[in-house]
C-alpha cells in the first residue's frame, strides 16, 4: 500500500472508514518510512531492527539493484540476527506470524526457527499459477508444516479477482487474539497479510464495492479487516493493554496501477524507487487510553523502529552487540516528543538518499533502466523529473540533488547548488551519511544466489498431502536482479 | 488554493487544523469543481450560477485560451446578467463583498450596481508594484470609493512576503458579522480574499511558520482566519443560522510552484488546465445543527452550485427567464442524496471535457503552447502523460480520450477504445455533451477587448486622496491570452 492510501492522507474516494477512525483515535505518522523500496528486505529489518545491508537482505549483484525472496532465492535470515520474537520470548511472549514470511523459505529460515510460536501464511508471495514441474506453487504453512498450496487448496482467482485469503488471515488473527486472551499471556501478533500485493485479490463480498476498481477493494477489504480486529480487543477488554501499529512495506506498485496499483498520494514514484513515493508510508500507532486520540506527527520513522518500540513496551533491551537502526518511539508517541534522526534511502547496498529534518540530500538517483523502461515497465508513470527519475544511474556524491521536502514534497525542484541554504543542509546531511558509512559493517548478502532445487518442491508436510514435487539438479546461479 | 492544500486531503504537513476541523464539523465535497481553470471566469460563476460561455467572461481571440480580468480589460459583468446579492436584497439580505471582486473594474460593474450593499478591496490582482505611468497600481475600495492603492496604501513586501492584507480582510468580515448581528438583519458575505493567489503573501505573525514556505505561511494565515470567523459566529450565537461554505476558484498555480503555488495532491496539472488539478477543489459546508458532524460527499459539486443553494437557504426561487448550470445542493448536504449531473471543463469557449459519475471525457487536451512551455512556463511540472498533457491543442471529438476516475484519478491512463467499458461510458457522455451545446447560448464575451485607457487610473475617490492619475489615450486592442 501507499502513503496516498488511506481516506486520512487525501485518497479521493475515501473508502478507509475503519483506518482512518484508527488514525482519528490515535497517533498519525506523516513522515514514516520502510526499510527498502521492496518487501523482503523491509520485513527483514522490521523483525531485526536492522537495516537490510545490515541484516543481509540486498544483493551486490548489481550496483544499487533491489533484491528480494522469490522462491529459487538460497538465502534468507541469517542465523546470527536477532529477530523481535525471539527477544519477546524472554518476556513471556507468544508470538505469531500470520502472512507473508518473506524471510527465506528453506528449513533452516523457518519462522518457527526464528523465535515465533506460530505461523498460517506464506514464504513467499503469492504469485502463480505455477504448473508443479518448472516451478512449484507456493505452499501455505500451518505452523511447521505445509497445508496446502496457492491456486490449488487456498484459490485465487486471477480473471475475476475473488480470494479469500484475508478473511482467513482475518479470522486466524481474531482467534490468536481469543486464545491470547483467555490464556492472558502476552502476545506479538505480527499480522502481514500479502494483500494489496499483486496479482490482486479480494473476497467475493468485497468484489466491485469500491471506486478504485479491484485494488481499492483490496484496501477495503484490509480495512475492514482492520476495524474488526481493533473491535476485538475492544470486546474483550485488551485494546488499553494492546499496542497496534499499521504500516506498509513499500511504496504503492504504480506499476501495476491503475488496476493493480495503488496510490502514493503527492509523493514522486513509487515502490522500487528511494524516492518518496517508494518509500513513505501510511502509519498509524493506536493505543486507547495511552495515546491520545487525533495526535498527528512529523517525527521520522521507520519500520526498523516497530524492533526497539516494541522492545520497549516489553521492558526489554534491543541487543548491545550490535547496531540497531530503529529507535524507541514511545517518547513520540506517548509524550508528543520529537528525536532528531535521519532516514537512509537504500538500493541493494547502495545509499541512494538521506533525509534529515525537512531536507533530502540524493547522492544517486534511478528509476529503472531505459531497457526495462522501453519494456513498459514504469515505476513513475505519468511522472518525469528532469535529472531526476533517470533512466541511467547517476551518481551525485559531490553535488548531492537536494529537496526540500515542506515545500516541494513531490520532488519536483532541487535546490540551487549555489544557494546558502543547499549548502548549510548538504553539509549537515553529508555529515550524518559520513558517519553512517564509517561505522558500516555490511552483513553477508543473502539475496545473490538463486537454484531452481530450492524452491518450495517438497516443504515439511508435503507427504502427508500427497504434495510433495521432484526438485531439479541443483544449479546455483546470480539472480538476476534488473531493478 | 488546490485540492491537496488541506491537512484533511492529504497535506503532508497538515497545517490547516480549523480547516479540518470545519471538515470534521461538516461535510467534506471530495468532488467539487471550479467553472474554469481561472480566477475571474470562476468567480463570474458562483455569482450568476452560470458558466462563463453564458455570462460571458470568456475570449474569442484564440481557440481554448483561458483570459481572466486585469485592468486593462474593456469588458466586465454584464447588467443583464443576475447576481446572487441581487436575488438576496429581495428577500431582505444585506451583502457585503470582502476582497477580490474580478468581474471589471469599470464604473459600471462596480460591485455595489450589482447587488453589493458594501466591498472592501480591490477590482483585480494585487499585480504590482506598478510605476503609476505605464500602468496604476491597482486601487482598494471601501464601497463606492476607493481609500487606497496596493503597495502604496496597502504594503507588500515582494521580498519578505510580508503583508497583513489577509488581518484586514478578517477584521471586516468580523465587523461585519457582528454588526449584522447586532441588527438582526440576514447577510451575504463573499470573503473573497486575494491569498493565496502569486505574488504570495502573509502577515508578520505567520512568516516562516510553516514548513511549507511562503505558500503554506498564507495557507495557515487563511485557516486561522477561517477559525476565527466561525469562532465569531459560533460566540455571535448565529453559527446554527449561518451556512458557510468554503472553496477555491482554482487548482493550484503549479506554475508558480513550489515557492508561491500550492499541492492539487494526487491530480493531474494545475491551474489553466482542465485537468482535475485544474479545477478541482477543497469543498467544505457547515452548518452546526443542520449538517452532521463528520460527512463526506461524492456529489459531483460546482462554484456555481453556491448560487442555487444559496437561493434556496433564503427561500428564493432561481431566475426562470435563463439557464442556470447551478444545482440546489441542500438535499445533499442535508439529506445526503446524491444527485446526477455532469462537469463541464471549459477553456474559454471551448467545451474541453465532461464528468459525469466516475467517468471524464477529453473532447480536447492542452497545457500549454511549446512556445510558452519553451519560456519556462510549466502547468504540469514533473507530469507528463503521453498524448494527455499535450503542447498542441489536441482535438479528441471522435475519440475522447477516457479516464475512470475512481480507479484512476491523476489521468494518467486512458481507456482503452476498444474495450466494452468505453464504449458505453463514452456514449453516454456523449449524449450529455450534445443536449449541453443542443441549448447553449453563449453570452458577449467580455474578455476580448483590452485598453490602457481604461485601466485603475482614477478610480471613484481619487481625488480626495490625491490619487487621480493621467490616463493614456484610448486604443482599444484584442488582449493577447497565450494560455
Amino acid at each position: 500500500m501507499g502513503w496516498g492510501d488511506l481516506g486520512a492522507l487525501g485518497e479521493p474516494s475515501k473508502e478507509t472508514p475503519n483506518l482512518d477512525q484508527m488514525a482519528a483515535e490515535g497517533m498519525l505518522f506523516l513522515d514514516f518510512y520502510t526499510a527498502n523500496p521492496l518487501c523482503s528486505p523491509s520485513r527483514a529489518a522490521l523483525l531485526t531492527g536492522r537495516l537490510p545491508v545490515r541484516n543481509g537482505f540486498y544483493t551486490t549483484n548489481g550496483h544499487a539493484r533491489n533484491a528480494y525472496t522469490p522462491q529459487d532465492i538460497v538465502g534468507g535470515i541469517p542465523d546470527s540476527e536477532l529477530l523481535l520474537p525471539e527477544l519477546l520470548k524472554k518476556a513471556g511472549y507468544i508470538n505469531k506470524i500470520i502472512g507473508k514470511w518473506h524471510l527465506g523459505h528453506r528449513p533452516q529460515f523457518h519462522p518457527l526457527r526464528h523465535g515465533f510460536d506460530e505461523w498460517f501464511g506464506s514464504p513467499n508471495c503469492h504469485f502463480g499459477p505455477y504448473d508443479n514441474r518448472e516451478r512449484p506453487n507456493i505452499p501455505v504453512y500451518r505452523d511447521w508444516e505445509m497445508v496446502g498450496r496457492y491456486y490449488e487448496d487456498f484459490k485465487i482467482d486471477l480473471k475475476t479477482g475473488e480470494a479469500n485469503l484475508t478473511q482467513l488471515y482475518l479470522q486466524e488473527a481474531l482467534d490468536f487474539i481469543s486464545k491470547q486472551q483467555a490464556s492472558q499471556q502476552p502476545f506479538f501478533l505480527y499480522w502481514a497479510i500479502d494483500a494489496t500485493h499483486a496479482p490482486v485479490y479480494a473476497s467475493k463480498q468485497f468484489l466491485g464495492t469500491s471506486q478504485r476498481g479491484l485494488y481499492g477493494d483490496a484496501v477495503r477489504e484490509i480495512d475492514d479487516s482492520i476495524g474488526k480486529i481493533l473491535n476485538h480487543l475492544q470486546r474483550l477488554g485488551i485494546s488499553e493493554n494492546t499496542f497496534v501499529f499499521f504500516t506498509s512495506d513499500n511504496g504503492a506498485a504504480l506499476i501495476s496501477a491503475p488496476k493493480q496499483g495503488g496510490s502514493n498520494g503527492p509523493f514522486l514514484c513509487g515502490k522500487q524507487t528511494t524516492f518518496e513515493g517508494g518509500m513513505r508510508e501510511p502509519a498509524i500507532a493506536w493505543w486507547p487510553g495511552h495515546i491520545p486520540a487525533g495526535r498527528v506527527s512529523h517525527q521520522l520513522g521507520n519500520v526498523m523502529d516497530l524492533f526497539s518500540t516494541s522492545l520497549s513496551l516489553a521492558g526489554l533491551q534491543p541487543p548491545s552487540d550490535r547496531q540497531i537502526d530503529g529507535i524507541d518511539l514511545l517518547p513520540v508517541i506517548l509524550q508528543g516528543k520529537l528525536i532528531d534522526r535521519p532516514i537512509f534511502y537504500y538500493r541493494g547496498n547502495e545509499l541512494m538518499a538521506v533525509r534529515a529534518g525537512l531536507y533530502k540530500a540524493h547522492y544517486w538517483t534511478w528509476s529503472n533502466s531505459w531497457e526495462e523502461h522501453g519494456k513498459g515497465i514504469d515505476f513513475c508513470p505519468g511522472q518525469s523529473v528532469s535529472g531526476v527519475t533517470t533512466h541511467t544511474q547517476e551518481e551525485h556524491t559531490y553535488l548531492p540533488l537536494l529537496f526540500h521536502l515542506g515545500r516541494d514534497p513531490g520532488e519536483k525542484f532541487p535546490l540551487s547548488f549555489a544557494s546558502e541554504e543547499y549548502q548549510r543542509a548538504v553539509e549537515r546531511l553529508s555529515g550524518l551519511v559520513q558517519q553512517h558509512k564509517a561505522t558500516l559493517v555490511p552483513g553477508q548478502p543473502q539475496l545473490n544466489m538463486c537454484d531452481q532445487a530450492v524452491m518450495n518442491w517438497s516443504p515439511p508436510g508435503c507427504e502427508k498431502l500427497g504434495k510433495c514435487l521432484k526438485a531439479p539438479e541443483s544449479d546455483p546461479k546470480k539472480c538476476p536482479w534488473p531493478h
